[in-house]
């Protein structure tokens, strides 16, 4: 076992442990950003499942158990709430990218006021991106902790005048938003960009999903060009946060507002799980 | 500024600001690993102009002076030592991915044992991986703290009976190892993959090439195919750790020790800047 000697932070000498967490030197960890409301948290048992899927993708190990019981405690405290969940492989037992194993998993669970409408503004704009996701098949899909492609692109939007901004994989699919899955009407249909290469398989992605077949709406899952953004009349976002919410204009274009997208939108609203 | 209510670590409630840093929440941070010999850190201008063109890449500010006077101090007092110096993009001061501009830069050096002969094999066995580094230009080169890829890479390691793992980009070229850079004899000469869509430009790899242009060695840089490892006649591996370190096998196939690769590396073992 090499663990460090000795360690300074901002040149004074620290002796605590998260110094050394995998989370902080490698963002090996996984996260949940989940909504709170009337003392539950949203769609509970879809964040739960994704959260298990990334450890088991990562090899983390997690009492999940013992983590949701904290977690449904809090909310019930809380009552109204944005909870962020973080899971670090913890502290580093070696030096070097490789897990030993004997690791001892970390859990953050971050308290932050609930979403509010007045985030959100009346008219929702999109702009293209010229970030790019790189693609890793064993990581797509998860929330884990590399988030550095995400970081700049929400960077490169500061000053654009956009709620969101749309990142294409490296080799120039449209995948999604810098926080965001999207959903596109492309030639009369409805679509969602895949997530097997890179993006990131969203909580309430899985409930407009869910809630279209529920309503007969078909929705096709695909691998969707970068020129969609050009071609597209209707367009709609999703996240824990904002939910799904129709787009106004993108790249200044406007769209119209897709009347099942709305729906959607209305019908997820109302929903707890 | 919506920054957490409340935080709790492990179930138990934790004011303390690591748990927001940005550097624990998305990898969002730089770091070098440097060899300290004779009470200086070997390379050092070259550790420190990548780390500098890594905050000016991701908009990391940093009193990069001050940095390196600590650095050196601590060299001078440690005097054999291996350095793990990061820089986090320091606490978040909004909740979500976008920096603010108002973060306040944390620098962590983990001081660590010297690097031994010990831990390197008599033998060095090199196997290709199946583990992808997905491709994005605005990363490339930097070493950054989203580092999953190689973690998985070391993971899948294990078990293996190798040193180091070769690993592809997600289009399918020859990159590197999981933690160090490669070089090839192929078809007569000596050549490295470009780092410029994926993978770490190492600083001994830095090295390797400029000693190479000192010796009047043509070393080319280049975009390798994966199948390239089954054809090249020698390997070397290097990185701040190791040096620059001839393999004797790749994926069990023997490989000849290239003449000019071991010259390179004997001289660059008695090398300080």
């Amino acid at each position: 076992m090499s663990t460090a000697l000795q360690v300074f932070v901002d040149g004074e000498s620290c002796s605590e442990s998260w110094t050394q967490d995998r989370g902080l030197q490698f963002g090996d960890g996984l996260f949940e950003t989940m909504q709170v409301r009337g003392g539950n948290v949203r769609f509970e048992s879809l964040h739960r499942a994704r959260l298990t899927l990334g450890c088991s993708r990562l090899a983390i190990t997690a009492d999940h158990a013992g983590i949701w019981k904290q977690v449904a405690e809090q909310a019930r405290v809380q009552g109204q709430a944005l909870f962020k969940l973080q899971l670090t492989r913890g502290g580093a037992t070696a030096r070097g990218y490789a897990p030993t194993g004997s690791e001892r998993t970390r859990v953050i669970l971050s308290v932050f006021p609930p979403p509010s409408r007045a985030e959100i503004p009346a008219e929702i704009h999109v702009v293209p991106l010229d970030n790019v996701l790189g693609e890793n098949p064993q990581l797509a899909g998860l929330k884990h902790c590399n988030r550095l492609e995400q970081v700049l692109a929400r960077a490169s939007l500061q000053g654009k005048e956009a709620f969101e901004g749309m990142m294409s994989s490296s080799s120039g699919r449209l995948i999604s938003g810098t926080m965001s899955n999207v959903f596109l009407e492309l030639d009369g249909g409805l679509v969602t960009p895949e997530v097997d290469r890179c993006g990131i398989a969203g909580v309430l992605r899985a409930v407009v999903l869910r809630e279209a077949r529920v309503a007969g709406i078909a929705v096709q899952v695909a691998d969707i060009s970068w020129s969609a953004l050009d071609r597209c009349t209707s367009m709609a976002l999703s996240n824990a946060r904002i939910g799904l919410l129709p787009v106004n204009r993108v790249a200044g274009r406007p769209l119209a507002i897709n009347a099942q997208l709305r729906a959607l939108s209305a019908r997820i609203e109302t929903l707890e799980q």
